[in-house]
């Protein structure tokens, strides 16, 4: 049994590293605690709710259009201007304009869906379709949770302890970014260890982030390491993905396209998303801000497939409005909502594979956090996307991670993922039921009949932070309220934690490879 | 200046009834206290959700002519059971049996749209075609608030406080039911009072229970009073409404049958809701009880049009899953939603206007409360349905009243109603803005452009309870929690409440009836 290293710094999650079978490892992963969803990839089998006309989606096309011929994109890394000069777009300076027809020969090549496969095989998820995959929260840099009853600057334990809520729900998909940033470790070497706990924390499609050569190249390592695969094999399908951000307005910097770069051209996933607030950094209005979100993303996944056709790259959106008052962004608003399905149109237009999110501007777990996030969230589903990141934990307009609002964002990804399960909409013979109801009559009970017996244990989805008896049994067992029981849960959730296994011999190149890295000084910083 | 009459047993409420502008009421209506959304009668574009094939809204739609034909429905109202055998329908005892082609004919007399003038026409409702409005909760036989801390036994004063919320919020469109059950009142007369109130404290759609003779027409006597209708006018288009249940399964009972016949024959509109609850008095399966909910819905409005042909009717929806652990009804989970969704689609296939629900199974309004009430929100919105009943205040599955919640409630129907404003989708070029993108460029801002100034004040919704700050600027003000605000703004609204101005001689009239009525006793009760 390998203990963690001393000299990785020490995470302090214990986690041993044991074999054994899979259902060992489910008994042992403390599914006793209560019964959650079972892990399946959901399928969207609504149509998306499509607030505009066929018209309108050509008026946003035929404007990202016009961006990208007459206003163009400032890219400033210069092996990108360079690309795009040899692809015949008019590159003058750090200014590129690329033609219509260039960008949606380009845009063509995108594959419709596509997997990411981790280290444990069967934790793969497909992109694209009709499906839909729910993410942890990624990159705040603060942390609350009820005990500390404050706000505080992330540590490496709760970045951790949120990878093991990402591992142990059945319902988050994948892990992106690093649920809280540790800023108690020092930039250079912060990827390094953050994605150690998140590869021997979790088993699941694992994000890094495109910021600068060595952190990119250096995950991919860990990745290949992790995974015992050869360089041969990891290029062969995507294992991992990595998110990029345009700087808006029209400006894509220098690290995300290096990054996305060479994740490209090793075979790797690439999310675009600009991230655009109405009224700030775009235009006032949805339709100008979605309009100028589109060009940003289509001339970054338009080089990306310039550079190797085919390779998998989905849209995403962060569009929203401001609250007028402060300039700061709002969250889960109806504006909000309708850019979201609104880019959902788009996507479809360019038959690319789409991202959205769960998120909120709320600073607490309370009614308003939810409110807020439901509304994200269904506007997600809406929209038909295909990923949701952030749709767990997230708090305080992104600089937030909470373990409590992990945990109630979790109950509502379990609905929203029984909601797609079609056995709730079956009107087969047996499931309208006639018999059923002429037997019990118009003075009978529905709880004793055998239909309902062969039924009634998995008719109906459980939740389990919801506390649904009654007034008086509640209060009396001490009127516990909703962030205080997700709270109960998230520990005993990490007290039963049991890390997925992996092989000895790959945990000790993974620690070595990460040692090596820290004493040649991981990546540059200039402090 | 007329003050409440010590006669009716003192409603504290301080009402005012003078004369004047509506300017100068809305300003004495305390619309200082925030900004909140104008009236309007919100229009629901969007396509619902339909997770039916055509073929299983076929099978529901046979399952419930079966049911009609082979099983029937009982109908304890000896009135009702001549009603369908003058009709040719079959009955034996209170079993009535009825053919499909006469329950499609009678059915196909419904109206699809219809008003409802209540004595403030410029509070006039439409219910039907792509109309969507929103009611308070109706019916709790108890109260909490925070104050108060514990749920309690329901009195005048906090009807006459929650009818007040009703009033005051733009995003109510009528007023249910008896907002909380004010059990201080002896049944025989609690009608008379709180009717009085909800008349006197509101000029919105009004709703009167059909419990009995003697309860449904002196509410239609003090509609008319208070509007100042004869009976000629009242009778002439609808003015009120009644919403009645089934008792699943398949019966119909007494007095709701009674009073509704009363209100149809005098012009007035019924709400056909029964409460089928999946594995209790209904089928286990979704689309069982929905069937069951079809076919008991239908025979009571195939008897209102054979009585009345053309008279306005509404087929409501109250189909849940039932907590397999205690058969407690569930509320807001993806069997509710997708049983809602389908009763859409069978309203549209018979081609009525239909109502559903906001509701949730929480004690308290703190976050599950607002997934669950939100869950249920966006499924009436889905389902294309017109009526939301309950969509503010409601606890405990319908046990509880509470202030809190109906506000952070209408926070939540005001974003849904924003969300309904075609604006936000606007895609003219003027909306796309790209003169606008042109003249920012990629390194300045849009705030401080025309086209953002020009727009910025009505561009984004503002929310009312919602706390948009950071978390620093939060904490500094007293962390205080989004039922604590709600709570705050509820005693600042009731602080300020103005009760819409009613004439004298009908208020006169009002309490005149109501002592009169009093004095005979009111309704019979047995104790």
């Amino acid at each position: 049994m390998d203990e963690n290293s001393s000299k990785t710094g020490g995470a302090k999650s214990g986690r041993r590293l044991r074999s054994g079978g899979r259902a060992a490892n489910t008994a042992r992963r403390g599914d006793t605690l209560f019964k959650q969803s079972p892990w399946r990839l959901p399928v969207n089998h609504d149509r998306p709710i499509e607030p505009l006309s066929e018209d309108g989606v050509i008026a946003i096309h035929n404007g990202a259009m016009h961006i990208l011929e007459e206003i163009g994109i400032e890219f400033l890394n210069e092996e990108a201007q360079q690309l795009f000069k040899d692809a015949g777009c008019k590159v003058d300076g750090t200014n590129v304009k690329m033609g219509r027809d260039w960008v949606m020969d380009m845009i063509a090549k995108v594959p419709r869906q596509f997997t990411i496969t981790p280290r444990n095989p069967d934790h793969e998820i497909t992109i694209g379709g009709n499906h839909i995959l729910f993410g942890n929260v990624s990159s705040p840099p603060n942390y609350y949770d009820l005990d500390l009853g404050h706000k505080i600057a992330g540590t490496r334990e709760q970045c951790a302890n949120l990878l093991k809520l990402s591992q142990y729900f059945n319902c988050i998909h994948f892990v992106g970014g690093y649920p809280v940033e540790p800023v108690d470790i020092h930039a250079s070497i912060r990827h390094l260890d953050v994605i150690y706990d998140k590869l021997t924390l979790t088993d699941k499609v694992a994000h890094a982030y495109a910021l600068g050569k060595e952190r990119i190249e250096d995950v991919m390592e860990m990745v290949k390491i992790a995974a015992g695969l050869s360089e041969a094999a990891f290029q062969s399908k995507p294992h991992m993905f990595t998110n990029i951000n345009s700087t808006s307005p029209l400006k894509h910097d220098h690290p995300m396209i290096d990054g996305s770069l060479r994740m490209i051209r090793r075979g790797q996933a690439v999310v675009v998303t600009p991230f655009t607030l109405a009224g700030a950094m775009a235009p006032v209005t949805m339709t100008g801000a979605v309009t100028l979100s589109i060009a940003e993303a289509l001339s970054a996944i338009a080089l990306f497939q310039y550079v190797k056709p085919g390779c998998p790259c989905v849209i995403g959106t962060f569009t929203s409005n401001v609250d007028m008052k402060s300039g700061a962004p709002a969250f889960g608003t109806a504006e909000y909502m309708r850019a979201t399905q609104i880019t959902g149109q788009m996507a479809r237009y360019y038959d690319m594979p789409m991202r959205a999110s769960g998120v909120c501007a709320a600073n607490i777990p309370d009614g308003q956090s939810i409110w807020e996030t439901s509304n994200s969230l269904w506007s997600a589903v809406q929209s038909g996307t295909n990923m949701v990141y952030h749709a767990a934990g997230w708090l305080e307009g992104g600089l937030i991670a909470s373990p409590e609002k992990f945990i109630m964002d979790c109950e509502m990804l379990q609905i929203i993922q029984r909601y797609m399960e079609p056995d709730i909409w079956d009107a087969q013979p047996d499931a309208i039921a006639i018999d059923a109801i002429r037997e019990v009559g118009a003075s009978g009970h529905y709880f004793g009949i055998q239909h309902t017996q062969d039924r009634y244990q998995s008719a109906f989805h459980e939740p389990f932070v919801s506390d649904w008896r009654n007034f008086e049994a509640w209060e009396a067992a001490g009127a516990i309220r909703t962030p205080e029981r997700a709270n109960k849960l998230f520990k005993d959730i990490i007290a039963t934690f049991q890390a997925p296994p992996m092989p000895a011999d790959r945990h000790e190149e993974l620690l070595a490879f990460v040692d090596r890295r820290k004493a040649e000084g991981g990546a540059p910083t200039d402090f």
